[in-house]
């Protein structure tokens, strides 16, 4: 058997997110389906670098799956395109050593989250970005989460279902950038805990907006505790951008 | 009562076009209820600077209607942006003098069409690029489209319904550009012929991958016969850009 790793692409407007549940539309069963339509395999399990939640997006999800097909990568991937819907492709395949893991061997991932801050919400960003219909302060937002920077316990940004062995991350990279009327969030670490970058975005938004102060990201840090930290923002603002493997 | 001009943005995948049609989800009748809900007149009627079609997209159409609302532009703007419905929102508001009419008195208009030619179908353009799975030499279309600069007869880009007293017009600007994997035409008239862009997109399309040679547009513009050009491309990856008046 081949141990195939693709990259994928998804709007997860109209998935209930990546894993498979029996009776919703998810990327997983929807992957998986169009892989065992043309391999002609009964059980093709796909195992991705990290589950996205319904209705959170990505650029460039990774997964890795074992197959006896005897298609060439770029072979297969052209016939699964061709079976899968409009809302989902794979971008690239490659033949991988037997032990890839695509959520095991990641050593960086980044994802972005969008706030539109426009007082009118744009009708072309309305299921990619967040649109609450107040201006924040990208500048200060920028400045609060450096202190995220590095290796920390970041329970204070972690939904408590399902349970880690470990909320002990490290942050690589974290910077507010303002795109005309959008701000984004992006997060780098290692791993992320559940919800952590919409938790993350939450709390910014409250910084930006002049809710809370600048220091207040310091405070929840060092309180670790998720109550003191703000709302998970919406999921239709996030998007994974990347996985890199070592 | 006041003349109101309205800049319109949307999102045309869910509205049969702009034009209020019985049983239809239209721009026209979805605007013109909003209003007449703020405003508390029943016969509020929008004249819009020029009829998009089914699917096609507006960053910033233009509109006026008269209306004895007392109520501030700014004011009436943020109010019936708070009743219309996610894709589709009011971007500014303005009184004006009792003869402005938005389409007779457009001096330019400006639409740009898309089309992705990477290989695999980007999820995230769906929507809003034609996405022919087929490689365009964007140069080629650059240069061939610079035939249609200035003041011509274009009836060989006209379909035929409905019929205009005149099918000349002036293209002031045409240009072809690349932004990643996508091409954009973008053209620039004193005004347009039903289905005019599309149809100039579609003979772009066919010179771009190769089927046609570059001199096929001056002979397809000399020769006045809409059976000469090529198809009419897909509405969704047409936006109408912006409007200009005198």
């Amino acid at each position: 058997m081949r141990n195939l790793k693709f990259t994928v692409r998804y709007d997860g407007t109209d998935f209930f997110g990546w894993q498979t549940q029996p009776g919703f539309r998810t990327v997983q069963e929807t992957l998986e389906a169009a892989i065992s339509s043309i391999t002609q395999e009964d059980r093709v399990r796909v195992n991705c670098s990290g589950r996205t939640d319904s209705g959170v997006h990505a650029y460039g999800q990774v997964c890795n799956f074992y197959s006896d097909t005897r298609l060439e990568p770029a072979t297969l991937v052209k016939a699964v395109n061709a079976k899968l819907p409009e809302d989902v492709a794979v971008l690239d395949g490659e033949v991988m050593g037997q032990a890839f893991d695509a959520n095991k061997d990641a050593i960086a991932k980044r994802y972005r989250y969008v706030i539109n801050d426009s007082r009118i919400p744009d009708p072309f960003l309305r299921r990619y970005a967040y649109q609450p219909r107040r201006q924040v302060d990208h500048e200060v937002m920028h400045r609060a989460a450096q202190a995220l920077r590095g290796r920390h316990d970041f329970r204070c940004f972690e939904t408590e279902w399902p349970n880690r062995l470990t909320s002990i991350r490290t942050i690589q990279d974290i910077a507010v950038t303002r795109h005309d009327q959008c701000v984004w969030i992006e997060v780098q670490a290692d791993g992320f805990l559940y919800n952590m970058v919409r938790a993350i975005a939450g709390t910014l938004y409250h910084i930006g907006r002049g809710y809370w102060p600048e220091s207040k990201m310091r405070e929840v840090l060092d309180g670790q505790d998720r109550r003191e930290a703000g709302p998970t923002a919406p999921a239709h603002g996030l998007v994974m951008l990347w996985v890199r493997y070592g």
